[in-house]
């Protein structure tokens, strides 16, 4: 059985705080992590920790913001604050900006969220420098803290190519096989396998968010148990691995 | 709390089984289905239930299936089995057709597999020609030989742009709101949120995929508990309100 838990109570994080010192005092009362759990953890806390924000009002839009702002409809200092954090600007249409972020994700807005700063003080959230770093050190903090080493994935909502809506998938992962590689297996009755290279983290992102329960919920982390098949105790590839090069992609 | 639970025990599933009385007959003792339960099932069984099948040695390729297949280093018939699916073929190379099926979804192979069909028998599994169809069909079946009416998602893993690995996805649903809206809607704090337009019905299947325990397990029905406010009394507008139309979409 595959069981999702949202945490309550973690507060506002701000810039130094100790995220998994909050994410332990938030587990249920006589819940205890063990090294074969799952913490899927929304990015923007992590960002918010690290002190990945920007206020609006230090941007200095420039000719590319300015153009593309006026074209698009928006705040010329937020687009300025997206080209930032873009390698590659694959579309600009339909008033939205997909792009490539430094870290090779494709996204909308390179990931530069207006929602859930500090209200009123119009600060924008980027994703972590390096997501894959900020699990690790997450996983590594729990470890000090209680001992035990879970998979650590941070997550992000991502709409898709060809399907409405979005689904969240895995941004940054430590301690999870990110791929699960069935390619050349076979299933049980002997015969070649379809679906053979899993995109597990990804998935779990996705199972982590739906037991969110909402949006407004404001819980950013869930415990997820039943994967243990799939926590190592090395740190892995992260999901890195799961960014599909440039040259290999044919939809761009 | 989300809960995924893997059915064990369904046998393999022939043309004109009765799909819905096999999955409650593969209930766990003393466990019974509830309106807000939802049952997730890999499409590969509706098919089989619905003889949407084809025997390999009964298909005669055409010119451009034989030239694809040329082309592809692939088997004709099997070429001929995946343009038979396909409403446009958007890419052909590396080794892969991907292909806009009849249903609008845009999947590999135009979701012809070789995989789990009989063994020996070279037949190839087709998509169900109307998954929503197919969901709805299970959903009042289940309903006259239980009395409730849990939500039902038919699910196939697909390849996504830009990343890496396969996710399930839904291609079929009843009873389940595909989409979850919060456009406009704010967050806790009254912010306008990034997030606002979740495919539920997609998370729901890459969550029962990772309770499946790998491709080999042969466990195609998953029942997923916590998600009562996404099922609906009504069967919904399906998991057609998750596929981009293509005016609408930046890549193709």
């Amino acid at each position: 059985v595959l069981t999702a838990l949202a945490l309550d109570g973690l507060p506002e994080v701000a810039a130094g705080d100790d995220l998994a010192a909050l994410v332990v005092a938030a587990l249920p009362a006589g819940e205890a992590l063990r090294d074969g759990d799952a913490l899927v953890v929304a990015h923007k806390v992590v960002s918010k920790a690290e002190g990945r924000t920007r206020a609006l009002a230090d941007i200095e839009p420039g000719a590319q913001a300015r153009e593309l702002a006026a074209a698009q409809g928006k705040d010329p200092r937020q687009v300025q604050a997206v080209l930032d954090e873009t390698h590659e600007l694959l579309r600009a249409e339909r008033n939205v900006l997909i792009c490539v972020t430094h870290h090779g994700l494709v996204c909308a807005n390179a990931g530069v969220d207006a929602s859930n700063a500090a209200p009123g003080s119009e600060t924008l959230v980027l994703l972590p420098a390096d997501p894959d770093a900020s699990a690790r050190g997450l996983r590594a903090r729990l470890r000090e803290l209680t001992g035990a080493a879970p998979a650590v994935v941070i997550a992000d909502s991502f709409g898709r190519a060809w399907r409405h809506g979005q689904v969240d998938v895995a941004i940054g992962a430590a301690g999870l096989q990110p791929l699960d590689d069935w390619r050349g297996r076979h299933d049980a009755a002997g015969r070649e396998l379809h679906a053979t290279w899993i995109a597990v983290a990804d998935q779990l992102a996705s199972a982590a968010d739906l037991a969110r329960g909402g949006k407004d919920a404001g819980r950013p982390v869930v415990l997820v148990r039943g994967l243990e098949r799939h926590v190592t105790p090395d740190d892995g590839p992260g999901a890195r691995a799961l960014v599909r090069p440039a040259q290999e992609d044919l939809f761009r």
